[in-house]
Formats: C-alpha cells, structure tokens, sequence
C-alpha cells in the first residue's frame, strides 16, 4: 500500500474518532490540509505513517469538565451534538454508571446524541414532558469572546438545538479555542432555516435586510433540515454591528423558520486550547430572552 | 325524493358556488342552520324548495371593484385564495380577456388560485422572478375596523399569503362584513403555523408569552401545511391588547414558523354588507414594515 494511502487512511480512522467531515489534500503522502465544518482539527503528521490527534484529548476533558462542573444528581439536562458534546454525553453515561450522578433525565437535541445517551442508559425525556431544563451542554460554531453570543447551526440541526437551549436556566458551551472570534459573522457563515417555497425571494429579503447588509446568502445544497426546510449560510466579509438587530429582523422576515444567532443564552464556556482548559463567564445577566426560564 | 333531500341538494350546490364549507341540520326540510370557516353565508330558505344566496352576488361585486379600481395594465399582482379573492380572479381574466387590461402577471397565494388563473389565461410568476408587487387582493378571517390589521390562516396557507401579500406595495382586501371586529382576537382564533417538533412545548410557550396572556393553543388536527409544520389556533376571550407587541413575541417564539396577524399591510378593505359594497382605507401609513417594498 502506498505511503500516501495510508495516512488517507489514519486521517478517516482519526476524523472518525473526532466526529468531524476532513477533506484532504496528499502531495507524496506528506502534506496534509484538513478542512471541518466545525473548524480546523489539529492534526499533525509525525510521520508519512503516523497522524496524532492532540485536539482529541482536550475537547474530551472539556467535555468531561462541563459535566463534572454543573450536572448535578436531580437534574433535568439537554444534550447537545457534535465533536465536543459528544464526550458531555460519555461523561453522564459514566458518572450515572458509577452512582456519582443520580436521577437524571436528558432531553437530547437530535437523533444522533439520542442514540448515544439510550447506548449509555441515560434516561431520556422530550420538552413536552420537561418544559424546563437546569443545564443544557452543547458546541457551538462560533463564539464571541466578549459576550459569549453564538453562531450554531453548522451542522443543521439549530432549530431542535435553540428550542431546546433556550428552555434551559444554564447553557453550558464547550468549544476549542478555533471558535472563538470578535464579533460574529466573518468567522463562520450564519446558518438560517427557511422555508422550501420561494427560497431564491426569502435569501433577497434577508439580503436586504438593513442590519445584515452586505451579506451574501447561499444556499446550503444539498440539504433539507429534520423540519423539510432549506438552509441559507450568510456569509458577512465584517462582523455584524447588531446582532440582536440582525436576529429581530431575521425573525421577522416571512419565510425564516430559524436563525443560528443564539444570544443573551450561553452562560458559560468551556474552551479546550493547545495549554489546556479554560472557562469564562458571559458578562451581565446571560438570560434576557423572554421565554428562558427563570 | 323527499323535500328534506332535495333542500340538502340544493345546499350542497350553492356551498361549491360559494367556496365555502357548509354544514347542516335539517328538521322536515324547513330550519336550516349553516356554518362556515369563512363566516356564515348569507342563505335564506324561501321555501321547502328554492335556497337563495343573497350574500354571493355581493362578494361578487366586492371582487370585481378591487380589481376595476386597483389593478392597470402592466402591473404585477398578487392573488389570493378563498371564496372572495375568487371573483378578484375570475374579474382578472375576464379584462385581460377583453383586452381591457394589458401585460398583467400575477403570482398566486396557492395551488387552487394558481389553478384558477391558468385556466382563465392569466400570465403567472413566482416572487423569485418578481420579487416586488404593485397589488395584492385577499380576504381575511379578520379585519379590525379601527386599524385593517388583520387575521388570516384559517385555510391554513397564512405563511404563502403574508410571503406573497409583504412584497406588494398594496393590500386590498374583500370581506363580506362578518369579518368586521373591534380589535383581534375573539372573532376568529388567530392561526399560528408550528414546527411538528415538540408542538405541545411550544403551544405552552405560545400560551406562555406576556402579549398572549389567557390564549389557549389547540393545536389543528388532522392538519399540516404545505410547508409540513402544525396549525394552532389561539383562542382569545379578550382582544388583544397589543397585536405589534404579540407579532414580535410569536416571531421571536423558536418553534413558531409564521404567525396569522397581518399587521401594517392592508391599505384598503372592500366589504360587501347587506347594503351593499363599501371601501375602507388604513388610518396613517399602512406600509410600516421593513421588508414591504416601497
């Protein structure tokens, strides 16, 4: 087998592992360029034969630490999906197996992490019997390092994953250090849900709209959402001046179903970096939102 | 045949003229009591034998005005759907037919006015080609007298109606003068399109929200929209205080697709009374909306 294949090889096993898309560019089996959706994985070609994930480690104490810091036994929790909630959900499983974390029910925000929490023995709920959550732990595509507000949405499940973070009292967002940026916008494409019908005239008026101006807005193809609809990703060359603004007028826009902007929601986050983990606060009261919890 | 038979049969035809839904009870041929989603219809039993419907020539006329007074050749319109929009329809390829109206192109509000119109000739567009309209016609559930804000959605297409009726620099809307109120709310539940996802969590977050306070949110069954979400219709004893206040919560509601309040669209109401056809116009400024063209 050629030296090129092989690290093609260890490159899936590896982005398997970090439940992340990797597209690769192999010149004689030697330089690697990895593109994910959900940011750049830290890989590093030791060899021609030998790729070492040092993200891996960290994303995973990230997640082992959110859980250990704010799950508590009694709680009701949201599960988020993704690289780094995945390992939150193994930390849960884990902690309910050894009698640590008792009484727990999880509400899971998509399919994929419902599966993984039921393989655990989580015990699972929806919002309709649990309106309510204490502590929802999710990724987030960007975060903006001052106020904490996100982009979410990347992996195209933002509606299942706002309706049920914004019932949560405490988002608990977990990320590595790639996601962080000032402001919002130019980092990552704004994901926004909208309607199959008329969805060249729904991407023009959000185009037009006066707080997202200059934006250019692509559609996502092909892909439908679990709702049957469409998603435009924004892409924004500054970052948005308002972004409650720009999500007021995202909502009010006939034919936007949902947008991945989720503000005044995340409470804390949880960042994995290249020296390790570290946490920060949003400022100020992090739940405005009229139908948070209190 | 018995007398009561013929009576129903003759019941029967009249509701397919009229596009309404009609239910009735019938005691020895003689009391008939009708009901409708578009107001009860105006049907007078003259005898045992002979069903008379004085309210269908007056929508009629309602639906020919609109057009004789708000549609000239070149324009673009857009065309509603339902009983009263019909004869805006019928009244369109009729000018174009005899050659009074010119270089029409219209975009319907759904698949059976979209049908209507091909069949009379009409030229038909999508707000994809057109983005901006000089016109639109439709009825409405609602029409507060005060204001013309408006509910729509009891047919369910209230999503399509507001996507295509928000881009005309114009709304006419026909009513017969049942759909009058004083204010919105109790005269007809106000239609809220949702996603299938958690809808009784949803439902609890609509009937939650401040401006709604005493709203009860059933949900439609067996019903789903064109876009594949949930109908629930809110239930008011009591008008709604602030109907602005209430669009913003619903649109900033995660779950809520689109709402059934029209609010700053409708510039005229046409409406036919027992008396007759009169015209109301909107206090102030009725284009207040961001994304409205000008």
């Amino acid at each position: 087998m050629p030296a090129g294949s092989i690290v093609k090889r260890r490159l899936a096993q590896a982005a398997t592992l970090a439940f992340v898309t990797v597209r690769m560019h192999i010149m004689d089996g030697v330089q690697v360029e990895t593109v994910s959706r959900s940011g750049p994985v830290m890989l590093s070609v030791i060899s021609n034969y030998a790729v070492c994930i040092t993200a891996h480690a960290i994303t995973h104490q990230a997640g082992y630490l959110a859980v250990d810091e704010y799950v508590r036994s009694g709680m009701v929790i949201g599960l988020g999906t993704g690289s780094t909630a995945y390992f939150a959900v193994e930390r849960v499983g884990q902690l309910l197996a050894n009698g640590k974390l008792k009484d727990i029910v999880a509400v899971p925000t998509s399919e994929r992490t419902r599966a993984h929490a039921a393989q655990l023995s989580i015990p699972l709920a929806t919002l309709d019997e649990h309106p309510a959550l204490d502590v929802a732990i999710d990724g987030a595509d960007t975060v903006d390092r001052g106020t904490l507000a996100l982009v979410k949405g990347g992996g195209g499940a933002l509606l299942r994953e706002k309706i049920v973070e914004v019932a949560a009292k405490k988002l608990v967002v977990i990320v590595d250090e790639s996601k962080l940026s000032e402001g919002l916008g130019p980092h990552f494409d704004l994901p926004v849900e909208i309607i199959q019908f008329c969805q060249t005239h729904i991407r023009r008026q959000i185009e037009g709209l006066p707080s997202l101006k200059g934006c250019k807005a692509n559609l996502r193809m092909p892909y439908v959402t679990d709702n049957g609809n469409y998603i435009a990703d924004l892409k924004f060359d500054a970052p948005i001046a308002d972004p409650s603004q720009a999500a007021a007028e995202l909502s009010d826009t006939v034919g936007v179903v949902e947008h991945g902007l989720f503000l005044d929601m995340a409470s804390v986050c949880i960042i994995a970096g290249k020296d390790g983990v570290t946490t920060t606060h949003a400022p100020g009261n992090p739940k405005k939102r009229k139908d948070a919890p209190s």
